[in-house]
C-alpha cells in the first residue's frame, strides 16, 4: 500500500494537443504503478484520467461540487469535497509532486500551494514558468522526472 | 467505473470487540464491490480498512492532517485534506451512505452531516440513536442494509 | 481587542417565537460587549444578528455560499467560505462558546463538533439534548451561563 | 451595513520597509472606511492590521490554525478555520478587492485564487507580476486604485 500518488493539474477546457499530451502523461503515471490525482472534471482532468485508465491505473477525482455525478467517466474513487477552490489545496496536499498542463489562474494556484508546501512541480506546455517549478519536455520527461525526484525523496526520508 | 462508495466513521480508540465489528463490516463491504471511505486513522477506521483489505478491496482514507504518514497501514488511497474536522464533510459528502460504528462527537458529527445531505446513516453498536438514523444488529445486517438502500436510490435516481 | 465571540447556531428557518428568543439573545449578547458569530443567513441568525446590530454590537455572517450578497442585512463582517456545510467547523472553531437555539441536523453536526472541540455548548427551547451540553431556560440564562464559563476559562487559562 | 472589505495578503515574515507599506496600507483601508481583512499572523498582516487599528478601523484575521491565540494582537474579529491554506480562499472569497504586499508562495496563491474569482488584484513591492494584475506605485495609489475599482464595480452590480 502506500503507492506513488501524482497529481495532474489543468483547465476544465483544453485543446486537443494539450488533451493528448495530458492523456499520454495519465498512461505513463498509471504504468508506472502509482495513483492519478486529479480534479476530476472535465478537460486536462478527463484526459489524463483516460490515458491512466487506458494503462489500467487507479484514477482519483476530487471535486469542488457538492455531487458526485460531476465526476468524469474515467474516475474510479470520487472525493466530493463540496469546498470549491479549496478543493485545490487538497490536490496538492495529497500529490507526492504535481504536474502541471497548460492551466490558467486556478492551476496557478495548485501550482503556488504545491511549492509552498516543497512538493516537486514539474511543468508541462504550460504558459506558467514560476521560479521553482521543473520544466519538461514531454510526458514521457515528465513522469521520468517525477519518478527520480520521489525516488530521491524516499531515500531521503523526506 | 463509480462504484458504490461506502463510508464507516467511529473513534480513533475503540475496544476489541467494536475492532472486531468494524473489521468484519469493511470485510463485507469489499466483497460487496463497493469502496471503502474512512478517516484514515487508528481505531475503527484501521481495523475496517483491513477488512477490506483482507477482502481485495479498495480503501480511501480522508485524512485530517497535512501529512500522508498519517494514514493507517491499509489505506490504499490517501486523501490529504489538511483541514482538521472539516475533513468530516468530506467524508459524508464522498460516502453514498454512511456505517456508524460507536464512536464520540466526532462521529456524532458526522452523523448529523450525513442526514443533513439527506444520506442513509445506519448505526451499529452505537450510543448515539439520532432520528432519521436506522439501527443494525450486525456487520451483515449493517452491510445488506446499505446495499438495498442504495440501490432502491439508484432505480429511483436520487 | 481579542473580545469574547460567542456563536449563536439554529436553522435559516423558524417560528416567530424562535426568532424572539434568537434576537433577544443576540441582543443579550452585544450588550455584554461580546462579538456575535453566526452563519450570517435567514432564520435564527438573521434574528440573533438583528437583536445584536440594536444593542449596537458587531457581527460576523460565516456564509456556505460564494457570494457576500447571500449575508441578511445585519451582518457587520461578511466571512465567504466557499465550503458548504465546512463552514460549520470554523463556526465552532471561531466561538468561544456556542448558543443552540431550537435546529436541525446541521445545527446538531455544530454541537457535536464544539463539544469535540472542548467548547461550552448552551442549549434554548432545542430539540438536541446531548451528553454534555447545558440546557438554559432563557436569553438571560444562557448568555449569563456562557459569560461565567468563559470567565471561568480565562481565569484558568483555558 | 455590507461595507467594504479589502484584504492584504503577504507574508508572515518581512522586511521593515515592506513592514511599513503595510502598516500604511492599512490605515488607509481604514480610514476610507473599509474592513481590512487578512491572515491574522505576524509580518505583512500584523503591520497592516496595526495600520488599520491606528486609523480607528475594524480587522479581521483569518487563521490557518485552530487556536485564536494565534492572531495578531490588532486583530478585532478571529476567524478560526483550522483548515492550513485552504483558509487563503476564504480570505480571498471574503475580500471586495486584494491588495498584494511582497510575497512567496503563499501569497501567490491568493493572487491566483483571487483572478479565477474575477477580484481585482493590485501588488504593492511584489516580485509577483502576473497577468491580470495591477502594479501600484504606492499604498496611496492601492488604495486609491482598489476604492475606484470597487465603486465601478457597485455601480455594474458586479
Amino acid at each position: 500500500m502506500n503507492k506513488m500518488q501524482i497529481g495532474i493539474v489543468g483547465s476544465t477546457a483544453c485543446s486537443n494537443q494539450v488533451a493528448e499530451i495530458a492523456e499520454r502523461t495519465g498512461f505513463l503515471i498509471a504504468r508506472s504503478g502509482s495513483i492519478l490525482i486529479c480534479g476530476g472534471r472535465t478537460g486536462v482532468m478527463e484526459a489524463a484520467s483516460r490515458g491512466a485508465k487506458a494503462a489500467g491505473g487507479i484514477t482519483v477525482g476530487v471535486l469542488p461540487g457538492s455531487s458526485k455525478e460531476e465526476a468524469n467517466f474515467y474516475t474510479d474513487i470520487t472525493i466530493v469535497t463540496e469546498m470549491g477552490h479549496a478543493r485545490n489545496v487538497i490536490i496538492a496536499r495529497s500529490s507526492d509532486c504535481i504536474i502541471v498542463i497548460a492551466g490558467g489562474y486556478g492551476t496557478l494556484s495548485e501550482i503556488a500551494l504545491a511549492l509552498k508546501m516543497g512538493k516537486p512541480v514539474i511543468t508541462l506546455a504550460s504558459q506558467w514558468a514560476i521560479e521553482g517549478t521543473i520544466k519538461a519536455s514531454s510526458p514521457e520527461d515528465a513522469v521520468e522526472c517525477a519518478l527520480r525526484l520521489l525516488a530521491i525523496g524516499k531515500k531521503n526520508n523526506i
